[in-house]
């Protein structure tokens, strides 16, 4: 990259790292009604940013719940189009007794900054605007033409966006989307993330008695809300982690040859793996499947929360009426979200016991993505990565969702370029996420440097 | 019974509704710590009472919670002693909205009386004393011993009482204790309750990874504690409603022949039950044996509430490092709490999914207990019911746990008598809670003249 362009990103960190810091203490969680003040006064304040980097057209698009922030820079006829997504919107901060410091004080340690959005997704959609920013103050303009829309409504399903980009065709028509959403592989690795998982997202909920009972009184004759959704959980997998609803592995295409092998060279070392980030004793799941794959390319069903019935302090003999769980596939590439909410609303069918009613509700849900690499704004994607943190770039997949990838490849017709500068222990939606400053700096200078690539 | 002992409570009966209506306006809830105040009112109220019926060395035992009642009258050397008890603190009230008319104003209407407490225990437990009070009115004197012993911490777990039966042995020495706290099987159906089931009520924790983890980016590889708990829950019962246990039904005493066929002549509606008890489209349990089989003489395990990830409005993809579950097995007589903790605890250790650790926690413990039908007290209790009912008293027994009987058997020896004059439709605990004014004036009767009957 440019000289210049490497100076001005340096001189000015400490600036961006003040502008991100003031970002991170508004408390932009969108699940909470409490926050809805916050995460406009976030909306606010990036659209500002973006207007002082030297985009225009920047507006906020209202809807029915938080704003969507366009902006554009398009004076630079027959270069590509670039439409970079990002979101402002984090995730609840709870459990707060776990984490060392505030969730939104951000706090530089150790090379890291921390805070609740510090990763996810706030410093890493912060990295386009200073990109943008950096390129415009050294050169004047930008070299190719882009586009920001930025949501508020990630952490809880974007559905603003989705209906946004599936009305907004021409005025989001684009060459690529750029996503910075992701991480690295490992620290010094440069990876483009070409594979996503989908998901389907549900709540299932219980009902057993009309009231809660007294267990003396009725238990041995009486449904138990609580124990029948229990009953009905515990068949979705086997002990084996294996999902026994039928048609789940109906669509499941297995990775290539050469997929395979190039996950097999990944560094990884899985006691490292099960001990600092799991935090566990054993690894779970398909054992018959090589880690990657379990993670990556085979679907998955977990249970994200369960409520019911007394969980106060000491003892009440209940046999409660109402229980609930919130529950998930993750899905792979080639497998139809629809398809699998069906399998498992006949699962339940079939499977509700005795004197349990059963009500599957869909929260949201979204395919699994896999991008062509030899798309030219990966191939430029790539050799910019590469160049900047010197080393050789990687491809890999992830066994997260972006739901707006899958939205950009349905209604805009372009492929999504996920250049994540987060890494492995980033903490992403739990207590003491952080963001690595290092990550932060080379990431603005890669994504500027790939734009000053993909215009040439 | 004696025609002036009839006439007396017949004549008397205006007066001793007037003063139950006194108590019932004073909102002792002793679980309500404003309620304080009240809680004392009441007791010194009762403690009043039995001083004007006749009884001597009336106390207010103070301990750490509400004051204990303690009175006696000993003066019928060679005759049996009874221990009466009852409690004179009441449930909350609320919800307030579902009441017809307020629960501290007690409110005659058809025959009923409305007020909470009326059924549960404050009626039931004044019936003892205005019988007391009848018989020496009358004669001067009473045919047998009696003492008395009154808390007002039944409804918050009644630590004080049995902390004091614990140490009281001598004082409280007694043939046998009376108690009307239950309820009669149906209306004209003298009902002496002669079983109770007995409780180990623990809390499970189930620990997964070390943190909350993504779901995306762990999810097919990482142990989840809320699956994990609900797959070790599911296993603890099979769907025929059989615990899988090992050892759970060693100890189980069937009932007798004679008992089996004295309940299969109880009148029971089983769709009434289902519909207007339950409130649900099936009874569940082990259909090998009848509903009362079920319900009073076979050990039982129910998950009383669950709580672990994320429960909040919308969606989080959590894979959650946390779950707990409070749960319990109803015990019958002959089981012994201790073993059953034990094989719950193997149970538990071996049935743990991988990578989730489980923590076990008891949180109180009982055993069932069956009284002997041909007990002196008990003959004598059967055929004065009978007789003032003009109905033949039935045996049933209950499914749930009286602690204080648990209490009065290990440390004093002694059976208790369950001689409840509640209806099945009272509502204790619930809105609306009434008691029967009939059934107040026939228990009066009833228990003088068990009285006279026991001390000939």
């Amino acid at each position: 990259m440019s000289s210049a362009l490497n100076s001005y990103i340096e001189d000015q960190q400490p600036r961006f790292l003040d502008e991100l810091k003031e970002l991170l203490r508004i408390p932009s969680v969108s699940t909470l009604p409490d926050h809805r003040a916050d995460v406009r006064r976030a909306a606010e304040f990036v659209a500002e940013k973006l207007r002082s980097a030297g985009m225009e057209n920047v507006e906020l698009i209202e809807g029915a719940g938080h704003p969507l922030i366009y902006a554009d820079w398009l004076h630079a006829p027959g270069k590509p189009t670039v439409l970079c997504y990002g979101h402002y919107d984090v995730q609840p901060a709870d459990p707060l007794e776990l984490w060392n410091s505030p969730p939104f004080e951000p706090l530089e340690r150790d090379g890291n900054l921390y805070a609740r959005g510090s990763a996810d997704d706030k410093g890493q959609m912060y990295i386009h605007i200073k990109a943008v920013e950096a390129l415009m103050k050294v050169n004047g303009k930008l070299p190719l033409n882009v586009k920001f829309l930025i949501e508020g409504e990630e952490e809880v399903g974007g559905a603003s966006i989705a209906k946004y980009v599936a009305k907004q065709g021409a005025k989001l028509k684009a060459d690529v989307a750029l996503v910075s959403d992701t991480n690295m592989y490992a620290p010094n690795l440069p990876t483009l993330n070409i594979g996503l998982r989908g998901l389907v997202y549900m709540e299932v909920e219980a009902t057993g008695p009309s009231r809660d009972l007294h267990s003396g009184g009725y238990g041995g004759a009486a449904p138990n809300a609580v124990f029948g959704l229990v009953e009905l959980l515990a068949k979705v997998k086997n002990d084996r982690g294996e999902i026994e609803v039928p048609g789940i592995y109906d669509d499941v295409l297995p990775p290539t040859a050469e997929e395979r092998a190039s996950w097999e060279s990944l560094p990884f070392n899985e006691k490292e793996f099960l001990q600092k980030e799991v935090g566990s004793t054993e690894l779970t799941g398909e054992s018959n499947y090589p880690v990657f794959e379990r993670l990556w390319a085979r679907p998955t069903f977990e249970v994200h929360g369960i409520a019911g019935g007394f969980t106060g302090a000491g003892s009440k003999t209940v046999i409660p009426a109402k229980a609930t769980a919130k529950v998930s596939f993750r899905l792979v590439p080639n497998q139809v979200p629809e398809k699998i909410v069906a399998a498992f609303e006949a699962f339940v069918k079939k499977n509700a016991p005795r004197g349990v009613q059963m009500k599957v509700t869909v929260l949201g849900k979204g395919p699994g993505l896999l991008v062509d690499t030899n798309h030219p704004a990966m191939q430029v994607a790539a050799r910019a990565f590469s160049q900047i943190f010197s080393a050789r770039t990687v491809f890999t997949r992830s066994g997260g969702s972006i739901p707006i990838v899958g939205d950009f490849a349905e209604h805009l017709k372009i492929p999504t370029i996920l250049m994540g500068f987060g890494l492995p222990d980033d903490g992403l939606h739990s207590p003491n996420e952080k963001f690595n400053i290092g990550q932060f700096e080379k990431g603005i200078k890669t994504v500027a440097h790939f734009f000053e690539l993909y215009g040439e």
